[in-house]
């Protein structure tokens, strides 16, 4: 249906008055009912007496429609973020080879992107980080109710006596998914089987939902006849910290490592290898462990968060990614040992927000993109990229707080003073 | 500066090349160094021989000159992600008073929009999210090295005697800057000082970090030769998961609660109170248990993400505001009380993202706007809605769960396919 | 050498004054070098002025040479603990069968037993409890330091082409031993690898050591040149509580369940289901959630301490099997469900302090005693019952706190007045 | 009622087959009916077949009637720990002032003493352990039931309002109690109130339970309306591993240091500086990460829990007392600073088990005896030799696992072949 600017207005109105639902546009282009919700707000501030002109919001370069369906319902238009590159950075690992890559962040705090620049730089002059990628898998955890100890080994039984139909019918779903281990624990009448699926390319939530649906539903429930209570139990864990995931990982885990000589230290990081270490001994490792954090690095998040929003993945899984613990170890001649534990890192290569404009065009900077004779190695060399780049992060930030006048000389920058600090 | 097309073309090819760092380009103006740097991506991918064009990554509208000198290093562009609203849902608190809001929302994850506006319904029908907000404020914690007890001791009873000391040189580098408290914690030869302070509309990060700068070298450092280690030392905690900030609070620790009559159950969210209780039970308490999790919750973590990310607040403090617990009690007649409770919730009103063009829309459109009479009201307003949003989510999700053919449904509708599971 | 009573002053004499250490009396018998020690810590008293017999320190009755050889060295004599029965306590599982029986608990806190035999009460009366025992194993963590990612893939792959070897290596050090599994987690340079052993009615810790010993120093030092820093590296994890144990488990993991019906909730706990759910909503959930515990029950450590001391179990893994959830659930009727869920319970029927005289005595009386034809089967047997007895425990203390006159009618009974509150 | 023989073989007939409670003798003495109880045991492990005498449980030497009615109820007889001596250990603090010190210790665990014993020779070879604590004091933290928000707020309200009346109800149940703090905890319609008492030299948990049963049924539910639903709600939180505990701190929080000079490190501890350090660092630091562990030290468990027994602390206080962090550091000329660090260590010179005979004598040893003058003192004087006791026997197992024969040394001690492996 056509839009006129009249038309605009009464539809507007009518949501702005709440006489009609955001969604209630449906007869809309994409465009022209962003156009309208974007309207109806200017007009639902002015009746509170703001004079709101949604301007910036409707700039957006995406396909609209794409983005109403697939990401975004009552889609009106776009939230911006500056974007900038690092690099290049030197990258090695099995997906990736042996690589210089620029790596796009995006953020809105001042300092970051010059900070993981610097590392970056440390990185490549001392021959490259290199990445260990396990691909653990996604979870996804239903909780049972049973009856008690009984039914509960009748339940896990069954389980052992159906693998083969549980495996089948849970990769029935998708040719990219495979289905490698299940978990339960009881606790009680509560029992929690958490799946563990590999899923290509894709960061994989989707698909194991998908796929615990049908086990669920078409097995275990009509078979078993214990009733699923949630078809997600947060034994996942998804989006949260959790022990669980510290320890059996989640989506990949990562190690980085470099060793840097002395010269790099001194001229490029502006420190000395005893310096990382103590600070790492008194920040990283006894600050987090009296924080009772399971965070024992600087700051993994900045990095992740800013290469997240850049590439399309899933901005609540900084939640996760931001577990894991840094290393520095002083080695002969002054040179350092440095590395980065991240044991739950879901990325992917497509699927999500991967497929949006902006983001497609960062992805295929990385060389991020599926192969289909390798399926999964572009989601392993989004992970490698990951961990080099957070890597990097530390590497300067360490440095950062070896120096004293570190908050001084941000501050003497003007607005950009905020130093990056973990 | 001037850009030529042909000296855009030189100094891309340099920097694709390697002969010139991303950040040499301070003779140009920011958007024509954007230009430069996107060009230098795109020779640089064509020498892999990948055909990119960064044609949506140059599509923003914000100010590019800001953008670069004070959000993001090496700027080239923007990251556009798609931005809906939900509502209008009723909020009610201390600093919002009593009023229906349209909440901005941005988000490439499809369904959740849709999912966060069903609670949103539900809400606004059962008369609105009471939030109780406390301003616990932003920390900041230095780590020292002392000899041992003795000195360790010298120091603690000089921050005992100077206290007032302290407090006027940290809050004299802002006039919205108050030092709540000072909380030291020693292991070994390890101090940790925690400072809390207060900082009106601003999230405070940065305030707090050139306070302590100010403090330890020039009071605390020169006055007790105790040295320090780190100005952060991860007891403060940022951006980790962190049991300090979940038993003493980050930020805002905000509550927000509503209660359901049995009709809005039924007909908003398709569910019953009885079944609510058992899907938090099994679900956000059995199992963040078996987990181990610091979120009690069903995903606190995608509503907060869209907050953030179309309000300008810091993406990476997701991971804190993640930690938390939903709670569900059923009352007389069917009804339910519900509630979030999340301890650590950083938001600002100014600073940070805040300003860039998309996100101040969002903030306007949201009324949260700083009032010089009444500082720190409009960054308690953001933490108001960030908990009645954060609950809507909680509503429907956890509704959805009790919902066996959730999954199902969710996939007839094409791509649009993925629960927002928790 | 006979000690005379000449000879046993002057010795002590010696000792008192430091110029004879303590263990400096092998030529005497035990009984007699403890004599001597004893005197020695009297002389030691008075020349500090304080007049100490140490009486009662003399006055034991198991073996002295056998307690002085195998289990504390410098014996000097005895603690005493005054020890009672709780039951008949009607326990059902794989190896006890289903039988009656009376518990042995050693305590000094007043009102622990009269708390457990009510609770033992309780579930007798209501048809037993049915205890599900898991023997996890013991396990043992090596520390490695390798020099990086390359030689730690080594080490991993070394561990995958010899897992025969190292069994082998491992089990011919007991004959009761058998490795279940190894997992290796990876930080930085260091290797952490978790050997988990069944070790039949042994607890195992000290099984789990020599074998690791041997492993490691038998093969994979010399055969990969990877240095072991430590052969407990703490992600074993001994005597510690933490998140590794929690998810895995360690000794034994024991769900014990029963369901009482209204009358014996009346009249026996004097208390109803739904209060019982309640309490155990806010205090053992909400409660260890606000808190950060690992123990999400009651009070398992009181009734686990008693009955470690009394049977000659490892009083410092109390700290491990304090973690664990309590469950209770409303059944029709008014009946409740409830259950006790113990991961980490490392339990033994021989070794240890299960082989001197009272704790012998308390075994037997509770029938756990090795059977040569059914290894394993009186570990388990202890487990089964050590849960039962937990579970008791919960369930009167739990019902006390519905109760709200408690603390006042312990305060009655005068001194007993104690509350064993969780 | 006088016992004869007849009439304990037919009441001990009674208890065997189920016709008498084991408590149904209050009419005889508690020596008589501890007689009746050890042969009812004897009867009906008889009638299972089992020819048990408990002749070792009858063989005590306290107070039985004391043992009976202040420790613990159906008293029967003893369990009995052989008990040694370690030192002279040199204890400096604030109440121990410097003192040479022989520490008995009661375990069943061969080789604790010995390598205990070692650790304490370092120490005093390096002039002493110096120790700090803080006396925390002890937690009680009752749960309230709200209605919501606004019931929680006039509940706060009341407790501000209020604070001297509280305080004052509370501290007149004792007159050695004070109140030092109240701190809530909201989460949901869940009120937590955390008291904080100290308590002279008591440990004060029962103290703290009638204070806080006297505020909550005299004050609190009487004044507000608000419902408490435990008197305990696990956020105190006593004997289980927590995060608040390790926040805040309970009982006593513990600081014990020494430097050891190189030729202690050689000729006692058979070690090196860099070495303790690297064990340090892999197994304390990065083991305990790896397993998410609250107990960053080899091994306080063990020698907490033989102190605990010796000198009648509660034994299951040894979950919290595990808490901590051992630290080494290197310091010039292959010296080592050494330290433990233990937030949460409850311990009393008064009450509990402190008063039996064999651990009367313990303590007397100890001179931790009550000085009516300085209430407190001799609490504080436990809690400092807790503390160099615990540094002891880290120093010593440290020093083991950094000589890569441990365990095969030990094993050729025959059945003393146990590593007291942390």
């Amino acid at each position: 249906m056509e839009l006129t600017e009249q038309l605009r207005e009464e539809l507007a109105q009518e949501i702005a008055e709440g006489q009609r639902a955001l969604y209630q546009l449906s007869e809309f282009s994409a465009a022209d009912a962003a156009a309208v919700r974007r309207r109806a707000m200017e007009k639902f501030s002015q009746a509170r007496g703001t004079d709101l002109v949604l301007d910036a919001t409707g700039h957006y370069s995406f396909d609209a429609e794409k983005a109403a369906t697939q990401h975004c319902e009552n889609f009106a238009g776009v939230a911006q973020v500056p974007q900038g590159y690092v690099g290049p950075l030197r990258v090695r690992g099995e997906a990736v080879g042996d690589e210089l890559l620029f790596v796009p962040l995006a953020t809105t705090e001042g300092a970051l992107l010059a900070s993981v620049n610097r590392g970056a730089r440390a990185i490549t002059k001392s021959g490259g980080a290199l990445v260990m990628v396990e691909d653990v898998g996604m979870t996804r955890a239903p909780a049972f109710k049973t009856s008690g100890i009984e039914q509960t080994k009748e339940l896990l039984a069954w389980l052992d006596a159906n693998q083969d139909r549980v495996r089948k019918e849970a990769e029935g779903t998708s040719r990219f998914l495979r289905l490698e281990e299940i978990i339960p624990r009881t606790l009680g009448t509560t029992v929690l089987l958490r799946f563990r699926f590999t899923s290509g390319d894709a960061m994989g939530m989707n698909m194991a939902t998908i796929a615990c649906d049908r086990v669920v539903n078409n097995l275990i429930q009509p078979e078993t006849g214990v009733q699923c209570i949630a078809l997600s139990g947060n034994f996942c864990t998804d989006k949260k910290a959790s022990s669980v995931n510290w320890q059996l990982g989640r989506g990949k885990r990562v190690i980085a490592e470099v060793v840097l000589p002395q010269e790099v230290l001194s001229n490029t990081l502006k420190t000395r290898a005893d310096k990382l270490v103590e600070v790492q001994l008194r920040k990283n490792l006894h600050g987090s462990i009296a924080a009772g954090s399971m965070g024992f690095n600087a700051q993994f998040a900045n990095a992740l968060a800013a290469l997240f929003l850049s590439t399309g993945q899933d901005l609540a899984h900084v939640v996760e990614g931001a577990m894991g613990l840094t290393h520095f170890e002083e080695r002969p001649d002054g040179a350092v040992y440095a590395s980065v534990y991240m044991p739950d890192l879901p990325v992917a290569a497509v699927g999500g927000g991967t497929g949006l404009a902006t983001q497609r065009e960062a992805l295929e900077l990385l060389g991020v993109v599926v192969d289909p004779d390798r399926p999964g190695i572009a989601a392993r060399r989004m992970a490698e990229i990951a961990g080099a780049t957070v890597l990097a992060g530390e590497l300067s930030l360490m440095s950062a707080f070896t120096s004293s006048d570190l908050a001084r000389a941000h501050e003497r920058l003007g607005r950009a003073q905020k130093p990056t600090a973990g």
